[in-house]
């Protein structure tokens, strides 16, 4: 496995000053994994996410799927903020205990363009998936130089 | 154009005590418009919604669209807030401008069991989308009497 | 509405050329109306694509959207074969009558590097949508500079 | 791995019957491996599939996600040939060589009245993908009552 250009730690710090209403430390989000190609962030549990039914509400989903491909691409090309979502497809599969989410990204495209990622995500401890998710991000002109593109994802 | 089953206000009353952290006076949403297939939402302008390079966050707009789908399953169907997403796919078109976002919903489908919509996003005031999404609802079996199905949606 | 710069005499011709396999006088495939920003594609009835049920098959149906979408990416930017498919997204909303079915696509955005168009699947003569579909098209370099990429659709 | 309901063998027979325009053996369709949950579908190159910059077109590509991801269902609830796609979403990643391709489908869900579907497409002996799908799957009423709906993918 080939190392991420930017660690979980030096990510986790850009990010909290970049998105601070997004990546603080009352959001519950953390990067777990990264590596050339994909990465692990891990959600924990808010009462304030829940909806009617006791689950955790599609948008949380959403949120989580976005920030995984996100911290994806950013490990694989490096710090490149205005990296922005073109697509995004997800699949609700089962509701989601009240409990911590976890979501592994992969990417399965990186080009000097475009990036495709295929985002898992899950009830922390449980094998079955609860959500899935692929999205397409565009990665800005002055990045392109920097990164070689190549990924063969181990899927 | 036939009448909604619940009003603007009667919704936007009923979310906000089962949605109380989604729905609220802070959230920003509003209920412009409801109708028997469709609805608009309103999302007031907030900076907390901005990501790098001044835009609204995708995850913003993927709540947005959410949200009004939710609203027009629920204005056609009657309340039934176990009513859940099933698959949401969103296209992000252009850099939304930093005001507030309007979201309309066309539902395609209404079936016993699944309903099936078409959400256009917009900066307020402006024609061109920023965001397109569709979206897929499962209807809970209890409901599946209560409704007709019938729709001819305007396209 | 502006015009197309390809008429659809002169896009039938030429994809008769380039595509003999998909545009034929047997595919049962002919354009019906363009205009700079969409068009109309239909497809006449062939039992070869009915599937279980006396339905027309769903491969039938994505075919069909794909060709509106390449239809009305060419009639926006000028004859341009390369343009390519990066993501297609469908939904099938009822089971289609036996019979012509008529797609009509609408581009929603039309930048220099990626086009997209919301296209709905009709059978001949019917109001309500069969399927609706979302597409994305990658414009090779060398075309950029030839479209100015204005588009407001009329949705 | 869980045995599938029908064979590789048994399944091309009654596809060749059911459907016998898009399953015989011109087609170059062929079912290469069938488990409970998943399978390989094999096609075999044939000129006709080509589009302008001699790449595999894209319509013949998403035949072929629905197809894995048909027979995937079919060998997991045993033979149902009413069971319908409602939605497929694919990314199409790279340009597939001239060659045989192969896809591989994993269901994520398998429900009483939904299963959901990882397709991954791939020029045969490369290990990169070249595009990937999620479809979902109407199942039937009478056939519910049939299968147990337990499926732990191998992700």
């Amino acid at each position: 496995m080939r190392d991420a250009l930017l660690t979980a730690q030096e990510l986790e710090r850009r990010l909290s000053i970049e998105f601070p209403e997004g990546f603080n430390p009352e959001s519950g989000l953390s990067i777990t994994e990264v590596w050339h190609g994909g990465c692990r962030v891990r959600l924990g549990f808010s009462p304030s996410t829940l909806r009617p039914g006791g689950t955790i509400s599609g948008s949380t989903m959403m949120m989580l799927a976005d920030v995984a491909m996100y911290v994806a691409v950013l490990a694989s090309i490096g710090w490149e903020p205005l990296a922005v979502t073109t697509n995004l497809n997800i699949n609700f599969l089962r509701k989601p205990a009240a409990r911590a989410m976890e979501a592994e990204c992969r990417l399965i495209k990186l080009g000097k363009r475009l990036a495709v990622g295929d985002i898992a995500l899950r009830s922390e401890g449980e094998a079955d998936l609860v959500a899935h998710a692929t999205s397409t991000y565009a990665i800005p002109p002055a990045n392109r130089a920097l990164h070689d593109g190549n990924i063969t994802p181990k899927l």
